[in-house]
């Protein structure tokens, strides 16, 4: 795994942009995966991350249940396994195993980093007023990791009905936003 | 304006890319705008909108109190405008006026939509039970507006400190991803 630590205060400039990610979860032993694109930062530091998680799926039951998981980013080489992570429920395949995705230990958490995602957010569940109403889960992240090699990630980004935007390049502008 | 109407079903496809938007309100006659980054979508049908607002500004105080205001979605031409309109408070100046961003009346609520943005979304505040410890509001989009000719548009994504991603080209995929 070429991730290393990323300061907690550095989190949102990885999650702003809007990326799809893959939310890994695991229960009684068993680790499930599935891809994502409803996402906010909620908080610079320590970093929160609100989430919505359809009802009934097998992520969001494991949230309910172990209150924790992992926020992994994916860049363009994995769009293929990430669509398909999408299109399958967990329920019936151990999706990480079928698509080639390698579980790696978390330092905080039971559920794995994915070693070939560029980045990595080990996150606790903190609030769950919205769950019922909205599947919104309040997470906030405990550990993050970075592949520092990764200056311009090519994140991909949902624009409906398999329909992707890829990542272009970067621009630096006078802001005081932080 | 060349804006057109979107079926409401079809907003999460503007959202879930994560852009930077320009968020404008109305409050006693006086328009206000203020970029943005943090929001999710949370539901396709009505659509529903997370966002977070820094309690303070004067846009959390005019949704606070007027309950409605527009979602603006600029894109790369507009870099320059939407960094100054996040480093300027509304209380000193009228940063539409100021910027040089042109007001056009919307349809459902008070606050003006941004010609110069390729899509706008009226919205009303419907949840607010995340306001006082996130500065967290959950919008209804009522009315949605696209520039129907822009098919891939070049939104902004901030990376942090001022470091902006332009929406690089799209791939379609074979998803069920709604």
């Amino acid at each position: 795994m070429k991730k290393r630590t990323l300061p907690l205060a550095k989190v949102y400039g990885l999650l702003e942009t809007g990326p799809v990610v893959l939310v890994t979860t695991s229960r009684k032993g068993r680790p499930n995966v599935m891809t994502q694109s409803w996402h906010t930062m909620m908080e610079f530091e320590p970093p929160l991350v609100g989430c919505v998680f359809a009802a009934g799926s097998v992520t969001f039951d494991n949230l309910k249940a172990t209150k924790e998981g992992v926020i992994n980013i994916p860049t363009r080489e994995l769009a293929a396994k990430t669509v398909k992570c999408g299109n399958v429920s967990g329920r019936k395949v151990d999706k990480l195993e079928a698509f080639g995705l390698t579980p790696a230990p978390a330092a905080r958490v039971e559920a794995p980093l994915i070693a070939e995602c560029y980045a990595s957010l080990e996150c606790k569940v903190v609030d769950t007023r919205m769950v019922d109403k909205y599947g919104f889960f309040v997470l906030e992240v405990v550990q993050a990791w970075v592949d520092p090699s990764k200056k311009n990630p090519r994140t991909l980004h949902h624009r409906g009905n398999g329909l992707f935007m890829v990542a272009g390049p970067s621009v630096k502008l006078r802001s005081r936003m932080k």
